[in-house]
């Protein structure tokens, strides 16, 4: 049975997982305290940084490929274009070597032709609801599970339609004042999952939401 | 750099990390209650048993395998005889499929030849002091880590000629009175790691021991 699943979804306390304000040169918008604290998100298993210590953020972080099939992303997520895509040559923010390995969707309403990467990371540029696509990143996960990979609108939008099965968040002791919330009009949606709590040595707390059976 | 380390290191209370009495019916000899709270360790990544919840304690399991280039295990964790090989056609206590799929040193007095199997996975029976078997295993494992596999009286040699560098200790509340301990005849070996401690909602608490630097 094949999942959707989120992982490292590092949200301020006051609800917010990423800045306002994404440019080219802040991906993240102004939010880059949520990384202050841990930026060591190891997301190909620990190998990824053979020389770093085993701690416990790495560790959990370190899920994020497992069992991972295909991706959907936000457009924000991708680049920082708005409209029409301009003849820009833009491929996204990672250059030859994006770290998915796997088929990614990136929603968006422009037609855009896909782009392939040789390390096994094609981007696909399309539009529909939730459901709608989801469907189209399942068939070409072949089997392996679905990773809704932000921005926080995105991840938004498949809790509203309780496609999600899994959410790893990593709260981070910070205020950000501003931000996008990936809670933003959703209310009580914890009802439907079993969720632990571990307090990592960092400062961060992970949580783990995995959608109640039965 | 090639690292050393143990994963996956399940210990009672007071101290001991698998039964006396190994036996056909029993490998961990009469130690069942160790794995009683928790018996999902995932060793090849979250995506082993796919339906499963992602909880801590399998998040965490699941970094056993990732970066590792091969192991070294002691003779009681490939089988219950004792003294020169008898010709019985053991392999293992795995089947087809040893769950290793890298080279794997036995240790023990007792010659034996190789034994490989399809999925990656190759025995090799080997004497040696443990510094010595290391090297044999850091060359086999192609710049990838060693993992020291236990059981506990392995992990223990390998400690106290402070050959390892990361230690994964998954502290089980109980109390089994009886059995092999690694630690017997260390003292203060903590000094040499910075360790990191979480409690999982389990009630297992894991610890993570890395080499301190400088």
């Amino acid at each position: 049975m094949s999942r959707t699943r989120v992982h490292n979804l590092f949200v301020s306390l006051d609800g917010y997982a990423a800045g306002e304000h994404v440019t080219l040169e802040q991906p993240i918008g102004d939010a880059g305290s949520l990384f202050r604290r841990f930026d060591g998100r190891v997301i190909h298993g620990i190998d990824n940084a053979p020389d770093a210590p085993i701690t416990v953020d790495r560790a959990l972080t370190s899920t994020w490929a497992q069992g991972i099939g295909a991706e959907i992303m936000g457009r924000r997520k991708f680049g920082p274009q708005t409209g029409a895509w301009p003849e820009d040559g833009w491929q996204g923010w990672w250059g030859d070597e994006p770290p998915f390995r796997t088929p990614v969707f990136v929603l968006t309403h422009h037609p855009r032709a896909s782009l392939e990467f040789a390390n096994g990371t094609t981007f696909h540029f399309v539009d529909g609801s939730p459901a709608e696509v989801l469907q189209r990143a399942r068939d070409a996960a072949q089997g392996g599970d679905v990773r809704i990979g932000g921005g926080p609108s995105t991840v938004r939008q498949f809790l509203e339609a309780d496609l999600i099965d899994f959410l790893h968040l990593a709260i981070v002791p910070v205020v950000l004042g501003r931000g996008t919330s990936p809670w933003a009009g959703l209310t009580d949606i914890q009802d439907r999952f079993d969720i632990e709590s571990v307090s990592a040595p960092s400062g961060l707390v992970h949580q783990l939401w995995n959608r109640r059976r039965g």
